[in-house]
């Protein structure tokens, strides 16, 4: 795990909390950069954890650029087989839960080229021992042979970066092990501000307090253990997935995450899903042990699903509609980072 | 200095004198990308040294792309305040030199902003390891303090691949110290290649036979030394500066470049002017000693210049001619790096 201080955790909460606070006084000040690499379907766990939180902030009248980061991904050879096919399912993913193309930009990192033309200055403001010291970058370093670590996977901060500031985003929604990647995007916004005039807003992380979900084995949540409930699962697949999750031998069924995580886990899902509080589930299940209990989480999460899925299904029916909405997202953050890089050129007198 | 083994120089050798057969046998096979920073006025080591040598080449009908490397110097400050006098400077020694802009490819860097998306799967094919392995980078990093090497410095190779391969050039030519960085362009395409399938050629650098010209002080010449001869100068400075040159105590004047480096320096730099052998100039001078010497070198640099200072001139004079034919070659190579993206996206499966 990354080593991130409980003070450097306190001081983004303490600091997400005013900002939450200025959102809701002039949510139109504030530009938000966020995304996801289109590496297979979303899930829960995801829209829990993070796709919500956009919709909320959408709705409050906070701008919105969500990023497909299909450039990054291009080097995963098994993803890069099935980019466009992942990309359109991440997009239809987006268009379901609620992302407004009418309010928020959805873009493909591959279709914006002007936005990678800030990594050159980029890269002259942050030293190879500050990257080495990013805990991501740390952890790689540590875990594999360092001969392997890629001239990319150094960088990858400084991407961040480019993604984040080519738009002038001020909010970045992470968890908290993200808070280093922010870290270097600030380093970097300074000082190209210091060094050649102000251009760019100094971005701040904004911690949400996710309900952490586990998978479906009492696992990490994650695309790649099969422990998830995609959004894209139909009602079947998603009761067969609950119907196998991992329990205990414990008749009765209660909300006890630390000594019963599975259970819990379930619990929490269902009540997620309801918008109920776990512990009223658990004693609406009761005596009724984890049969009752998976039946419920099942036809909650289906429930809850159903107009998402309905509405996935029909963006995945009309491609050139779905197509289209990328590409005027594309148009949009390709002019942002055409005027950001106007900026950048005159504040650097380049010609 | 950088260490590069005396077997690698013989075998880049060898190979240039091949590429030289291949070139004389059919001259538009060949795409060379070259180029400079434009830190400042081009002077007569710049001329034998690389320019003459692109313009044979040109001749010979060999397709040249010159790299006007304006975003490399963009992070350095006294460069930048300037830019774009030393961008139309450097333009203009182009031109009157005798690059045709109606044969070759005068282009900026930062004008042609897909090249920089290269960058991104580029660095995927390269380690950190064999990033800091790079004689030059290795160089920067023992002279100076590690935490002064920026990821700039580090990827400086990797920005070179992009340079190089978005017009798919497939000859660098180099002098001997920048032989590892061609190298690092050659693994970029060889990996790209093996991975993704065949879009690149993999480059050749072609080291020429460059007559070794000092400053007038006797050490390297160098723009910040003001050991130079610019070909901006007036032919009065010109003048003044071989007057004030370096010679020794001996009057009778002779071509031994060992012993006499400072001498057989004004010397070679009269043949070289004169297209004559420096035996030849030396038994000229012979008994006029220093005086008679740097009159003869004076003539002969002037006489050399002055067509080539007229053009320049000229086209200073007039600047919308001159920024549109850079505007024209910015077009082209810009339309050049648009189609390598698409067969880049293709082979890598982007949408």
């Amino acid at each position: 795990m990354t080593a991130i201080s409980s003070d450097t955790v306190l001081a983004a909460q303490r600091r997400s909390a005013e900002l939450e606070t200025g959102i809701a006084h002039e949510p139109a000040a504030f530009r938000i950069l966020t995304g996801d690499r289109p590496t297979g379907p979303l899930h829960l766990g995801h829209y829990f954890g993070t796709l919500a939180n956009r919709v909320r902030l959408q709705q409050l009248g906070v701008e919105l650029f969500v990023l497909v980061a299909d450039y990054q991904v291009l080097t995963d050879r098994d993803v890069a087989e099935n980019l466009p096919e992942h990309v359109d399912g991440l997009v239809a993913d987006y268009l379901a839960v609620g992302i407004d193309p009418g309010k928020s930009t959805i873009f493909a990192h591959s279709a914006v080229p002007a936005l990678n033309q800030l990594m050159l200055p980029f890269l002259s403001l942050v030293s190879v021992a500050e990257l080495e010291r990013n805990p991501t970058v740390k952890e790689e370093i540590e875990a594999s042979r360092r001969s392997s670590v890629s001239g990319l996977m150094l960088t990858y901060p400084v991407h961040q970066a480019a993604d984040i500031l080519f738009c002038k985003a001020d909010l970045v929604p992470v968890g908290k092990d993200q808070l280093p990647h922010v870290e270097t995007t600030r380093t970097v916004a300074r000082r190209f501000n210091e060094r050649y005039g102000p251009v760019f807003p100094v971005p701040d992380a904004l911690l949400s307090s996710v309900p952490h979900l586990l998978g479906l084995d009492g696992q990490k949540m994650s695309k790649s253990r099969g422990n998830a409930i995609a959004l894209s699962l139909s009602a079947d697949e998603t009761a067969e997935r609950i119907r196998r999750a991992r329990t205990d031998s414990l008749r009765r069924i209660t909300y006890e995450p630390q000594t019963r995580p599975e259970v819990s886990n379930l619990v929490r899902l269902a009540a997620l899903c309801q918008d109920r509080d776990p512990h009223e589930v658990a004693d609406e299940v009761g005596d009724g042990g984890a049969a009752a209990l998976k039946r419920l989480a099942s036809e909650a999460v289906n429930e809850f699903l159903r107009p998402v899925r309905a509405r996935r299904a029909a963006y995945l029916a009309d491609r050139d509609h779905l197509r289209q909405i990328l590409r005027a997202g594309n148009e949009r953050a390709g002019a942002i980072a055409e005027e950001t890089l106007r900026e950048v050129r005159a504040a650097m007198k380049t010609p």
